[in-house]
């Protein structure tokens, strides 16, 4: 059997490389919303089968690792953050899809207006989903509290495409199908950038051990 | 220092008080919509208060029974289950808090439309709650299952209701303000009964130590 440092480090490496993939699945994602690319579509689904696996077989290791040894504190603040982290990824592969899904939908539709603010959104998000895995690596709670603040300029981000797309879906009756799936991929958007908010807040506890969930209300 | 045991019946106990007010946050979300009752949406608000602290604490049990102890495969399973339904729950009561914040920017509309089929996704779902929560006290793996055959009938339900309130903002675009919120209520319900499943997955993996996770593509 390996050392149990070994195996941390492979736990941690897993975890990056399915982050890896996530970061770009979602990277993707945005794209197919403005290419409206089926095989680009089609990757993304693939690579979605590949993290849900990945999902799997990092919660066996973590589990295998909690019951083979009697973690010391760090160790085991470490296992139950990567449980979550992990949880975190797979869901965010999940809203990946959903992007995706909703680029499928609108592909007979004309994209009328110019996505609004949604590639500023996108672009915002993607850099949370990085900072929060970087942060994760280097262990770096200055990276990770950028990430809680840059949740609030989503937050603030998503509030104006949601009123933007009301104003578009009322002027025309044709405008009321895209601006729902819009809403939608806005919508995704902005969970994918709570999602990061969690990694940040896992690393935030990993670092210092304080526990900072919970610092805005209401998220989902 | 109790006995193991004990400390495993006190975070079930926990989950299960959790569970009870979630689900009691979820009814009273539901009615805010047909009554717009600022009192009820409330009394929503502070609960969701106690259901984060009360999450806080069971990880903080769960993760201590996991240092201390050197758990049995059994006992492995079961506490990292409860991590999960933790995680779970929590977002549950978020979910509640969107449907009651939904309600309450409807107040100003009149309310158009019977609501469509919201109410019966709204019965549905909470009858999945129920069912998932009754499942892990009971450890039934029977009534575990007809909670994942339960989630596809909701996703199809989810469906129509689209369907339907994109003709209702199609038709007046006075409609479009009332119709958004509704549709993301649907959506809030349809992530309430992601989650009822996401525990009748972990009952399921406690009781038979078996993999169903990922038994359905694309959810978030």
């Amino acid at each position: 059997m390996r050392h149990f440092v070994e195996e941390l480090g492979e736990l941690k490496n897993r975890l990056l490389a399915m982050g890896a993939l996530v970061e770009s699945a979602i990277y993707r994602s945005v794209q197919c919303l403005a290419q409206k690319d089926a095989n680009l579509a089609q990757q993304i689904l693939q690579d979605e089968a590949r993290i849900n696996q990945m999902e799997i077989e990092i919660d066996e290791l973590a589990t295998r690792l909690l019951a083979l040894q009697q973690p010391m504190a760090a160790d085991l603040r470490f296992l139950t953050a990567a449980i979550k982290i992990n949880n975190d990824l797979e869901r965010m592969g999940d809203l990946a899809v959903n992007i995706v899904e909703r680029a499928l939908a609108l592909r007979p539709e004309p994209v009328v207006q110019p996505l609004i603010d949604i590639p500023r959104m996108a672009q915002l998000t993607q850099s949370m989903v990085r900072k929060s895995l970087d942060a994760f690596v280097r262990g770096d709670a200055e990276l990770a509290r950028s990430v809680l603040l840059a949740d609030d300029a989503v937050d603030d981000l998503r509030d104006s495409i949601y009123e933007e797309l009301v104003r578009f879906m009322q002027e025309d009756s044709a405008h009321v199908r895209p601006g729902v799936s819009l809403m939608f991929v806005a919508r995704s958007l902005e969970r994918l950038a709570d999602h990061a908010t969690n990694i940040a807040e896992d690393v935030l506890f990993l670092v210092q051990g304080v526990e900072v969930r919970h610092h805005a209300e209401a998220r989902d």
